[in-house]
């Protein structure tokens, strides 16, 4: 492992030196304006306490180019391992109420308006599953992420013998960014990883749209704890879904870091421009935004309470459940699709569907009556009945409340071996940096 | 198989109807106006065809919003192979290129400033390995593309029994989009595929912008093609790199569908909402632009005319190994690493780097004289040169000419075996869809 | 006018093939993809009817340059002036629905919760007033879009003596574009256009979600027109109002586009490149797309059935006028404005706000009873009645019913001269071009 | 002016707190969190000085709301009165280096490629010109962020009788946001001023990438300060144009802000909601970046060095005046456009145009001799001459000299009266702010 590039007293006393630093902090002073950035300000110290003779040698080999970009991937992985745990943990609480509510009816909306009944499990789980691959799109971005610079030096690399597999080990990445110029001139892995946490921002901002919407006293399907909420002093009742609200526009936050990235990228020549360190800040702005709304939904959701009444109620409007008394005339009478439709809309029009009325609108429409053949109105009331239309709906992916229940016990086992996978990662950094610093230590003597 | 939905009549009566369409085109009538979409005209020539009674049950156990949904990622399944395929050609084509070019020496730029030199092949491996991730990122987008939501119906599922597993496999998706409401609503497979080719058009504007920089009398590192270039009459030697121009000008319009779908989406609550519509056009023009600029780029490069004396001219130009100088200094003398650029920097003053320089210098900045210690003019001249500057960065990833031979057949080899999975993965298709002819036409009779 | 450029035979035979084009049409030879573009197929076909000696003479003192850029502008005036008018159309219908509406009393929503009592006329005058700044700036567009650029040849302007005054005012300009290098490489026009429509389509967008949201069955408090819907065959209440949902896209369509004309333009260097070609059908996408949302707007709005009564209903839900209460007790009582809140904030937490609940309340807030003091029910009635709030807002801009009404004729008054402005700006350009017409026709003898 | 909302004694204690508060500072424990902002803890202290009983009243008549959009319109009011100060500092420096350069040759390009001559001058006033339309784009929207939204408190008015003109005078408004709901709904100033900046960022990001090419080895066409460069202490001659990179890169910055802004503000209902709080960092980073870059502008142009030998040189290459000889055939031989091109493109085929060429190519291409009909080569000579050319583009907005230097004069006369125009709007504010304050003085007695 070692190069001879620093003799053995230089390397151990920088090591001394950067150990001390570690244990003590690193001091204003580096961050002083006159350094081009901390790297300068680190060697600057370096050299008061070690000489130039020695501090002067721990630039060899590198540039400020392979410098930022190693220690851009370095955070930013962390940050991705972080967010990644924090989809997790906002996917189980989603699983996590969805077990309590696998039989809560609800209406089902298209274009806001109600359309067939389903359950609140149901409608949860579209989002838990939305939000799987968002996690899997943050795996991607980390698999890029990922991926160490070092020893590309300004661009043509390095020409001093390091071993870039050993430093990349080192500091725990998954493998070499392997062309030196692409090494430092490359940023498409923040483009990736904010394009990832735009997508995400977007499925928050549906479901806080719900949770607005079904906030307000139009809806009323749901009651957020004041800690998410402004009141007023003067209506009590009222409770403004604030921070569901700022959730809402942080889409907009961070699909306007993503849009930045993208045109600050826009035909930069090869291969290190400082146009790379505008986009630095957007980066950040773009994960601490996400980081903040994926710490706060678990919580905004899980006190949240559910107004279970309110939503069977609606659950019964508007004749959602039309379409199951069709599908029950095509079973019994074998007619095709669109005639029953037509039979069973017609008799709607009535707002209320009976037996005669489906017998008129039949024989209106293909000259058969329905009364004579069994059809009674008892089987006209189950089919109307939201219960009973969601339990036919047993289907892979349906909300049958059985089916629902078999797709939660699913899905917290995968999340379960998800977690594994981040807590394993995160660990293989750890051990990384702990064998570094025994090496430090070692070598500092 | 056999669900017992349709009887056997009907289904081979549809099977039948379906198979003719096929063989003789769908009828202009079919795309009508009246139609809310085209399968609501393909009924409507069933119904005509066979009747209310037959006909009238292929939209048995579907909604549009399944369909929608089914139809957009079976067709994009194909673009993003398509497109994986030509970004492999273009990588193949980049290859070849630096195949012919490991010892083109030519200058390497920071901030457009020459900064040391390096060779033609490692410049276009640079943009090959940047590629490479954009292919990662088309796999991803296919991953999440190539799930089946046939059976969601309009979001609840259906009530019909069918068999979600067969259906997807009839299409050839790898697998299911579980949660009917998520099947319906969801377009996250359509941002992310623009947005792998928003990053993929960054990369494709960075390359056009060399090229046109490099085409320009200024630089005259290449002569595009006349088939890329518009002429002037009068000017014969003027020879505009319109088309890449216009790849240049493509990031914007990619970047811009990506930005009108991720702003379509923000906020829309559960489940389908006509705005999806709005999205649909912004996907397919993002793949169209891609796919122009893949089409044109291998024939561009192939039949563009490098001016390698030229190249080698503006290596040589200002000093640019003045720190394989240095470098060297601080391997004779054991010198710390700025102590020696110091020295270089301060010899490089007069213009051109002489012994006596380096030695006045030293003598200036540390007080030790370098004349009497060994190093030679020759010496000096060998460190100078930008070839052997070049060698002497062997390092993983870097320009020397071994080292990036060996990277192009790793590459090429990496590349061979891509090439293999996306073949693999077109054929998977084709055979689920025979199997589906196959089964229409037993069906059929 | 005449500068001799063009001798007079040849200037009169130009005209006069040009007159027959303008007669009989383009044929569609000219678009052949062998010319460059539309101006090179004209070109051809004069040579091919009066000779290269004559018909050759047609381009001289200009260039692809100016001419593409002219076209562009002369084509986007008209479109600039189409959508003003529509957009006076649709303040003129909103202004024309709120004066139906000043005394229709509806909650005012904040966090779309119920707030404060206001009309519908107050609010359907928020859009309009909105809709008057997206007019100014269309206004603004106008003004830069409406220079002329011809002369400026490549972009260092032609040799030949052209009279730039003349040839602007012939095509109806309102100035200049001086500086023929602007002239070509400028494209901030376009961009300053879709700008303006962004705004106007995220206007738009707004007032489509809350017609989305009131035709919602959990709102009510509207019905849009079957022609702005579609329906669903079974569920005959069901009215998805799909055209609206369009529109609400559309705001991410017209940003997309701006999105990517920035992008296209950024780091251009001057002159003329080719990327300003990639620009244009963005700037008629944001253009078409906008006209489109704003010719269907007036109609669905002026067809659209507003459920007064629904609206009352919901006006006089959750105390909303408590604050109205909390200012009659500031002016009784001369509390400070926090008292006199808190007071009615815990008089409200029984439900229902009595004489006796305040009195408790102030007795155990502020120690002094408010029962003798002369308050009678029938007062506490009236401050918390929707309507006299209502009527108590009657500062300018305030829902009180004169004062919106008041402000109607205002608006519409200011609406008349801005069609006036409209219309006169357009019959200035027809005439400058039946100037320009008539000219050709004098000099084709 | 009094209205009679808070008695005399009030009015007067809440004035002198606020004076003392202005003269001794807010202080920090106004900004603390539990506050829900400044508003409410300024309130706090007034309570706290003057008892709630005094000091509660402040808040008379309005809200968060109103004051929020109240604060931030006021704050950008000043700001962009800066930058139209800013702008028109750079157009100024921009004329005052064009001055002296009308006679400076340098090469026009088109896509890159030496086109056709023209001056420094000229290219500078292209400049000017498009940053003369960013300044009007800016004082459209001071247009529209100076009007006062105060008194429309939560969006429905307030029901005391405030004077809204009175208190839009006294902070300075030019009018009022008539509207209330619009008034505290509306974001579309901050929209367009973003939308403003960013098209400015888009021309200034064309400038820098000009400076960055110009400073770049290959073309030494200008040297930048060091104050603007990083430099390399090995290469003493690299000077990497840092700022001029970090203000192309701004382009995306501020392009990213408006995408942001326009997608937090899409859909959002009537009429508070707290996404708007999320936009409002977004505007102030892109006056900040947008007021970054204007400050450094005119130093980095005023202090760079313009390389006029190298610009004179590469004025000359290429053949860029082969247009003028064609057009010198035009007219003495009154050959059409096209033939008089093709015979000059035959004769440029030899690399050097003479008469010779031109002789044997208009034999070839039209039958007739040059030779003989009195075009000497010293016409020829001076018609290739790039200063000749340029002289002779006298029209209007041309290159020639005098041409530019009247344009110069024209535009500093603009330049200097709409200085005077920003002044007298910031005294105008000044003015009022003076006199509210001696208002306060007045009531505070």
């Amino acid at each position: 492992m070692c190069q001879g590039i620093i003799d053995r007293p230089g390397a151990s006393r920088i090591a001394r030196e950067l150990l001390d630093l570690r244990e003590s902090g690193i001091p204003d002073s580096a961050f002083d304006a006159r350094y081009e950035d901390i790297h300068a300000g680190i060697e600057s110290l370096l050299v008061g306490a070690a000489g130039e003779d020695k501090g002067g040698r721990i630039h060899a080999g590198r540039s400020r180019n392979d410098e930022v970009s190693t220690c851009i991937r370095f955070r930013l992985r962390q940050e991705i391992l972080r967010l990644l745990g924090l989809v997790v943990e906002l996917r189980g609480c989603l699983l996590q109420i969805a077990r309590d509510h696998t039989g809560t009816v609800m209406p089902g909306f298209t274009h806001l308006q109600h359309a067939q009944p389903t359950t609140l499990a149901h409608h949860l789980l579209a989002y838990e599953q939305a939000l799987s691959r968002d996690s899997e799109r943050l795996w991607g971005a980390l698999e890029r992420t990922d991926r160490c610079p070092l020893g590309a030096a300004a661009f043509a690399g390095t020409g001093y013998p390091i071993d870039r597999e050993y430093t990349a080990g080192l500091l725990g990445f998954s493998g070499l960014l392997t062309n030196t110029m692409d090494a430092v001139s490359s940023r498409d892995f923040a483009t990736e990883t904010l394009a990832a946490l735009a997508i995400l921002a977007g499925t928050i901002s549906r479901l806080c749209e719900e949770l607005i919407l079904w906030s307000s006293p139009l809806v009323r399907f749901v009651e957020l704890d004041d800690m998410y909420c402004s009141t007023s002093s003067i209506m009590p009742q009222k409770k403004n879904p604030d921070v569901a609200e700022l959730m809402r526009g942080r889409a907009g936050t961070v699909a306007g870091a993503l849009s930045a990235v993208l045109m600050i990228m826009k035909a930069l020549p090869q291969s290190y421009n400082r146009d790379l360190q505008e986009l630095t800040p957007h980066l950040w702005r773009g994960v601490r935004s996400s980081s903040e709304s994926l710490h706060l939904l678990p919580g905004m959701l899980s006190t949240a309470r559910f107004d279970t009444a309110r939503m069977r109620e609606e659950a019964g409007r508007g004749l959602t459940t039309a379409t199951d008394l069709a599908d029950l005339l095509v079973r019994r009478y074998n007619l095709p699709f669109r005639t029953a439709h037509s039979i069973v809309g017609r008799a709607a029009r009535a707002g209320e569907i009976t037996l005669e009325g489906l017998d008129t609108a039949s024989r209106e429409l293909v000259g058969t009556s329905l009364s004579g053949t069994g059809l009674t109105p008892e089987e006209i009331r189950e089919a109307l009945d939201p219960a009973g239309s969601i339990a036919a709906r047993s289907l892979p992916g349906g909300p049958a409340p059985e089916t629902t229940a078999g797709e939660i016990r699913a899905r917290e086992q995968a999340l379960g071996s998800e977690q594994e996978s981040i807590g394993a990662r995160g660990r293989g950094v750890e051990t990384a940096i702990a064998r570094l610093i025994a090496e430090a230590e070692r070598l500092a003597g």
